[in-house]
């Protein structure tokens, strides 16, 4: 099962903000057994943010995660993009409950009266009512850590497939209404889905050699994705060259794991055998 | 002037890995006055890399940068996912430059002539042949920290307008390539463009009624990107909200400082005047 990922906010394109938020929903969904086929950053535009999502939609992920662009600003265009491309036509209109939701929120950070709140809000800041105009058919997810609802939006109005997550850009937002929201509904779809990794390091062996085998041995294992990730670094002036082997495999098939332990034996005594020196193990913790 | 950055590697989509080659690329790209619009992120796979280019493509960017993929073994493919795209027809073919690099790269790891190491690599690491193999009309880079030499795509083999540059994945190695032959190359490119940033932190003040006035005044600054950051913090048990303003340009046009700072000092006078109160300053720098 595949999810995609779409980053938007100029910071993150200028270097000002190093993302985290991507980072945060890989680190949940991958334990789930959902992988991760693509993250997008783009900008604050709505024709980007538009064609991005449709890009995604045509490979059909199971969900498409955006995170950013759902305030109350003028450059918070994430929603206007998505609905630009959902069928059939949907509307942009205040929805009763986003709007609800917005107004406890006020009333929880402000301690005061959902009354006294909205009478508040109408007067100072009539710019709230922008975080409540969804398209028709979205569902909106409450924020317990700010204004804007989360929203989603069913498969029926993508492509039949992919359900989209909007997902506010605040770090502590966004991954309140992860946990609040999504996990169990991903969970529900991954339930026998595991996703399994281990690997080593050596030594004193050139990637290149120890690919050789790789090659003869990988399509015995087609479930398993077999990487290697060549490093060098300095030790007291030296330069020591170290080579990480890494295993996965997103599956059901339950006889993987001894799959995976056969795999890493024949891998690590290969290295063995070619005089190469493993330094550190990570075999496979069940 | 407009670049994008495509990062290949399942590692960073299974969080093993949190990319700081795409961070390396914009800290060094943005002060040259070159703006990233897309960071696309993607599996070692080759319909991927295929097709992630090809999107780049078709919004004509001026370069796009690649990392990953360019190493001797079986998932490393992303020379192969490029020339499927290039034209005319291109053979994926043995390129003697490239392939001279790589011997020096070893000679010089290895201390030792370029004729041992010929005969040795033939002998014991025939897969280091792969890295020489390019497209026909691909120029190498060399790579002053390892093997895979750097590979740039003319225009003309694109679509007539966007350069592509493939970057091995290993930080050393891309960062070297980056300074040593891409900087210059972007530099003579935005000679005449420069960036600007600025910006200040507030409280007491919401985002909303913030920006009410960025509404009225944006469109006098048509060149100048307006951004806020709404942000919260725990501090002695209570709940800080503070707001980042962050004012961005990219441009030719020498009065936009005077015009930065004009708006600058709108922007702080209406924090003032609603009664926010301005936390942190950090005006232009010139």
């Amino acid at each position: 099962m595949e999810s995609e990922i779409i980053l938007i906010g100029n910071e993150l394109l200028i270097g000002k903000v190093q993302d985290t938020n991507g980072k945060f929903i890989i680190d949940h969904l991958i334990p789930l057994g959902m992988q991760i086929t693509q993250i997008t950053i783009i900008p604050d535009d709505l024709l980007r943010i538009r064609n991005a999502v449709l890009d995604s939609l045509t490979r059909k992920p199971m969900f498409i995660f955006t995170s950013g662009g759902l305030g109350p600003t003028f450059d918070d265009m994430t929603l206007e993009g998505i609905n630009q491309i959902l069928k059939p036509f949907q509307e942009m209109k205040e929805n009763a409950d986003a709007l609800e939701m917005i107004y406890q929120s006020y009333s929880k950070r402000f301690k005061k009266s959902t009354k006294e709140v909205k009478s508040f809000l109408e007067k100072r800041y009539p710019l709230h009512h922008k975080m409540a105009i969804l398209p028709q058919c979205a569902i909106p997810l409450n924020n317990s850590e700010g204004m804007a609802p989360g929203v989603l939006i069913p498969k029926e109005f993508t492509n039949g497939v992919t359900e989209i997550i909007a997902l506010p850009g605040v770090p502590l937002e966004l991954e309140a209404i992860f946990v609040q929201h999504i996990v169990s509904r991903v969970q529900k779809l991954t339930r026998d889905i595991k996703y399994y990794q281990c690997g080593f390091i050596f030594a004193n062996l050139g990637e290149s050699r120890f690919t050789e085998l790789i090659y003869s041995i990988k399509d015995k294992y087609p479930e398993i994705w077999i990487k290697t990730h060549p490093r060098s670094k300095l030790m007291n002036g030296k330069r020591i060259y170290e080579v990480e082997v890494h295993l996965t495999a997103f599956t059901k098939n339950k006889s993987i794991p001894n799959k995976i332990n056969e795999l890493y034996n024949i891998l690590k005594e290969h290295v063995q055998n070619s005089r190469g020196k493993i330094l550190k193990e990570n075999p496979l913790l069940e």
